[in-house]
């Protein structure tokens, strides 16, 4: 009972998926890579053992194909899912699921109309210290959650061309909706209304494209939580990814800031080194999403994060951008 | 050429003063307590071989006094510090200034005449590790900062009386005061606006009094950096108080949630203590505040935490309070 | 240009480097399991696409097998190793080579005679904090290595029947050998004589078996330096490999005692889970020394961790444990 | 009801004792202070409004003088504590009680015949962190402690004088002392027999004045448990000292390499510095053991480090040392 997978999109963020296919999910085999890139195609699937395509339509058309990763730049991805949802295939998409909340209903609608399974990448959720953290809030240990703290820090700007909001939606958008899963999965409840500070403080460039790299996001939630997210793109120490719940009756702090378990001590200071970048600090959730969303198609359960949570982000995410713009506090309900 | 000081106030906070000032503090002297309970005053005042007064007004007519260390109620710290300015002396006032912003004027104003020195108690700024951050801000080692996140979290909840906002300001003022002020001083910038999310949370008594037990508020500079503080009172854990500064080539972070230096390890997990109360955290800082005072009398040098620091810390505490109230984002202009 | 593989034992281990091999090991591939037990070796061999065999002379006798990984018991180590190399394979053996010296010299004079490669599986040698360490000594970063301490703890005793001499060569053997070749590696220097202390302290009935559960080692090496392991049967917090090594101008600390990285945060403590087991704590390594093996058969390269550096390892583990039966120091030349 | 105490010595050490005297101690009054050097004398005891003298015969004779501490050069305590003795006074002693077992029994002596309390500064059982495990070991939270792993490493090598074994016993005996004590007390068990190593490795000077600069010593206690210590006089990083105990259900780790709680971050590392020197690591130990003896006194109970540890530390110094010079291990017992 093997699940026939298809790769769409064999960029950076596709390969790490076409490993894990091929290698790390029981039940699932990477049948195909699918690249309008046919020679990046081939690259990718040739050593996997999997057939490579230049147009996705050849692998939608293909009946032994029974799911698709969906890994295209996200302005693709409302469309893509519509495509794959109309030849009945089970749906894993890369984050961010669009960029508006249109293209989400639109994808949403469409996954809905097919009866496909479609679940979003928002890998977080399945990453170990995430999973006890949440484990722990299920068991009551830290009594009812009342304040989360939760920060993405990337240690480096990323690409002026992606950091248009047309591209990646901003700052925000962009690292933010990670966080905004996270508060609201850890915290069991919506998200009422946020309140943003940004400025662009470290590299002026981003200025000319319309973004920002720095960020401080208020949130409060529907039962009352509050919250606060902050978002870098000068963590120069390393990619630094944390959360604190503080609950009534005890707290939670996940994160880490070391990557190799060394210290090296000197005269000068103790020192370690930080974790590098995404790939390092999430290598297991992403493998672990992929399993999941297998297991889910195949025993044709609910996907753990729907397509609904990945549109709630970007509420979320949309709310924010405006406060920033505005100066005021947005609900998330003005944002659609 | 030793500073004879006079303790005024012998509370809680007044007997951990008398003690440092009796012993820990070079070139001072605990000449005097005086509190309106005249046998607290002496209970005081005996073992440190101080003379005990029941009103402070006879220590500030003692021409052989001449500091006074002030840890008087709040509401009474415009007139006590008015009194003993226009007695000459110098004045160690405890922290809050005051609660509004026309009585730190006041005060300010009185020491001004008389051309007294006046500093106030955010210890703060005398911490070891605070103290270390901002060496290593001033030697460049973190570049510009643009970003502060900092946190102070009690064990439990204050007494519902002094919860009171004319007791203690309320949450924001009684326990963000610290953090307001220690981010002016790190990030090297006024801050421009405030914009708090807050609630009852937990101790719902509290609701009675009118006060909140969990905030967060973001920070606005002047210069365009952006911040966030998080202030709790059910830290259940342990006394939490930390602080990040994120700069362009390098961060800073301050704060340990460890006391004791022992690890039980056992089959269900490997654990530690946490920090009690304020008084561990800060037994050093609350002597290094005192020896300074006493080294700037001697030295007619300018206090290193004046009453115009004290006042921006609690204009900002009003801004955020009000911003609380108000549910927008408020200048900090507008506290006056 | 693929380098095909054969295991030969698909216990326990034997599935960990099968997996690794299917799939983590570029330029590798499992082209068949051998197990004594044919069921065993169906079900390893099949769902990783390899052939399986009950005979591991099938797979020495197909000339298309171009090396093979042991990891059937260590009594049998050299009469299989001495059968691959007749065969003209290249060898990985899993360690330890051998429970005796004279069976650790002939399987070296078996590789020596058929001139191919044989390394053994010391993987602690690949793991990333051991590597980043040795390139740290290596740079000098921490001058001349004077001392080192390294321990070994297991979270649980072994079974009886492996706790036997005859079969792990009890403690001493089982477990320093990691320490012992971590000794000699990162030290740059041969041990010259040993001194043990040890007991049945925690689990009587290992008296019975002629084993003990806890023992310190004292190291003297051929260049003055010291250095002292430990190992235990009874870690109940977590699977605990940590080593200092300390030099003449720093030092280093390698290990983590945490697994996941959530702290819990309660009024009763501050805590974290502890490693479970090698498998979590080397899952790296474990990949690591198959790719090193691997290229180095194809380069014709020296394997990182030869047959000579396990004899070494074996020596001072039989020194040691003659120390211990004999009540004191004894020289590695007297293992023979 | 206040203790009268004059101290004996006023060299670094013997500050900081009467500063804890001055203003530390409850129920303890600092009254006079001797030294030979009569100017030291002064210095030491003028701020402290204690008188001076330069003969300690003279606070002897003073019958309101109830107890003295005494910090002479080691060679002069079975002496200074025999004068002291038959004058009646309650003695504390710093570490080391004498070089030799023979002036220890004679200062155990002497007290014994008088009658008086003799504490010995073994200050380390009056750290938090140390009596903190202690407690939990009492508490039966690691069940039967099985094995210690203690060091000692100071951030740079003494003085070459002090360095002879005439002078300090050597680096096994002046820095081992506390942890043969620490062992002895935590594991609840004397040590059978001893064996060591070391090297002078790091400072070629030392090997001039016969001393060595990094060692390792077993340990066999009398139940069966095992041990070992390591010592070095180059741990660059800071002064560092810790503690394992590894019990039949738990384990103790005690101690922190981190001094101010302040972590550097940049794109090189993330660092924070280590613990400067004994005064800092043993602030508050300095002061408990003062209050302990105190209130011994008052109380008429037995110091909680009697003579008889002291002496018993001395002994497997002695052990230890001899072990090093013979190669072999030493039975505590042939030691005297």
């Amino acid at each position: 009972m093997t699940l026939h997978i298809a790769l769409i999109g064999a960029g950076r963020m596709g390969q790490v998926h076409a490993e894990n296919l091929a290698f790390r999910v029981p039940g699932a085999r990477l049948a195909a890579v699918a690249d309008a890139d046919a020679a990046r195609a081939a690259t990718v699937a040739g050593p996997l053992g999997a057939r490579a395509e230049s147009d996705y339509r050849r692998v939608l058309d293909d009946p032994s194909i029974e799911a698709v990763v969906i890994v295209t730049p996200t302005g693709t991805h409302a469309r893509v899912i519509g495509d794959a949802a109309a030849a009945g295939k089970a749906i894993f998409c890369e984050k961010p699921l669009a960029m508006t909340l249109a293209e989400c209903d639109q994808a949403i609608a469409a996954a809905n109309r097919a009866g496909v399974t479609l679940q979003i990448g928002l890998m977080r959720r399945f990453d170990p210290a995430y999973r006890a953290a949440r484990r722990q809030i299920d068991d009551g240990r830290i009594g009812q959650p009342v304040m989360i703290k939760s920060l993405g820090r990337d240690p480096r700007r990323t690409s002026l061309e992606f950091a248009r909001r047309e591209n990646s939606g901003g700052l925000i958008a962009d690292m933010g909706v990670h966080d905004f899963d996270t508060a609201r999965w850890l915290m069991g409840s919506d998200i009422e209304r946020v309140h943003s500070e940004g400025g662009c403080l470290v590299y002026p460039e981003l200025k000319d494209v319309g973004d920002i790299d720095n960020a401080v996001i208020n949130l409060k939630f529907v039962n009352g939580a509050v919250g606060n997210i902050d978002l870098s793109r000068n963590a120069v120490y390393g990619y630094d990814i944390r959360t604190e719940v503080i609950g009534s009756r005890g707290s939670l702090m996940i994160g880490r800031l070391q990557h190799t378990p060394l210290l090296v001590l000197t005269a000068e200071h103790i020192a370690h080194d930080g974790v590098p970048y995404f790939m390092e600090r999430y290598s297991e959730a992403y493998v672990e999403e992929l399993r999941s969303f297998a297991a889910c198609v195949a025993a044709g359960h609910t996907p753990e994060v729907s397509a609904l949570d990945a549109r709630a982000a970007t509420a979320i995410a949309v709310a924010a951008t405006r406060s920033l713009d505005e100066g005021r506090p947005v609900r998330v309900s003005e944002a659609g």
